[in-house]
């Protein structure tokens, strides 16, 4: 069994310094770039997908779609799911990370950017960023929409489409792409190699680096490798 | 409800003048503009989709996605299935329609373009061109396959998926596009809008013009026109 992780590249938010989250930002030209020498090089390592999974957030579905496209299977089942969004930066989307330091101090930032379970400030519903006035999530409740999150309520809420998509889709022997963001791959990465709270936030996914778990018949990981 | 079909614009092999079918071919720089305009007319029009349905091949494919990412909903849902390909034009896939009609007469080719119930030349298995031996179709029987089409045979398999996705989204009242082919989409008009089977072949659906459809509770057709 392999599961193949992609990071999303650089996105126009990137590039301006300021906090993403499921803020829908498209990808920078550097970006898409990224994510065409990924492509190419799953193209070159010969590497078949049986199904693609991606978020909702166009950053991570136009590099899935680019990814596909370069390595020239286009065709593969892709599955959208919200459960693989980027960590909600909650009120600090939209900001400027040193703008915010300026603010709030170097150390809270710190904390807010690499502890593990620690909650940024919370959007209302009523601010114009809150996903609660997105439409592509007007079929979730609105208390399931979260209001910002930390690593570990990222990981909580990708679990059940881990458990419900992907591993079924790896127990079937498929060959499997997720195409998703620094923390919400961190977060599967963290369950799959059973990393602990206190390691997890070293851990740097790179970007446009396709990353390949083989995998046991039990999922535990045999092999760990960047392409 | 409403149904909008879109058949993609010009591909490389159409600006070539070969017959194409079921050969995955991309679409030309002419084709991804006339899918950008198509996005931008949906997006000017206020439409917004639930579902996207679309073919197993790249240049319907493309299209959709570009339709979706230029009228800013990347996000929605697709679902590719070989049943929305293009008619399987057999062995004369790939052939120069010109040299086509000198080999064959022009009145051969006429029939074959232009009957709707005369078979193409069939491809044999062990033809390279043969869907057999692509991936895309691994998991249909062989028998499945076919080694080409007419339009009564391209309808007759695109009707279980009608039946099964298309039909099913619009009673639940989903906005629905379907990004496909000249003849899947001839074909799925034919039984829209209950078109004989002697006047079918004189439909033309223009390449990269949006085409909605308003329907009502029964899906019969309310209104048709193009963006």
């Amino acid at each position: 069994m392999k599961l193949i992780f992609i990071r999303h590249g650089q996105s126009e938010w990137n590039a301006l310094n300021q906090f993403t989250g499921w803020v829908d930002v498209a990808l920078s030209e550097q970006g898409l770039q990224e994510a065409k020498d990924a492509g190419k090089k799953i193209k070159a390592a010969g590497i078949e997908f049986d199904v693609a999974f991606t978020s909702v957030l166009t950053r991570a579905i136009k590099t899935c779609n680019i990814v596909l496209e370069e390595s020239e299977q286009l065709w593969v089942p892709q599955i959208k799911s919200w459960r693989l969004n980027e960590r909600n930066y909650g009120a600090l989307q939209g900001l400027n990370k040193a703008e915010t330091a300026e603010k709030y101090g170097d150390e809270q930032v710190h904390i807010w950017r690499r502890s593990y379970d620690t909650l940024p400030p919370l959007l209302e519903e009523t601010d114009p960023r809150s996903a609660v006035n997105d439409r592509r999530y007007a079929n979730l409740e609105k208390q399931t929409i979260p209001g910002g999150e930390n690593l570990k309520v990222t990981l909580e809420r990708a679990m059940p489409f881990w458990q419900d998509e992907i591993a079924p889709a790896l127990l079937d022997h498929k060959t499997v792409l997720v195409a998703a963001h620094g923390n919400s791959l961190r977060a599967l990465a963290k369950y799959i190699e059973g990393i602990s709270d206190e390691e997890i936030m070293n851990l740097e996914i790179p970007t446009g680096q396709p990353l390949v778990y083989e995998l046991s018949d039990d999922l535990k990981v045999e092999k760990k490798y960047y392409l």
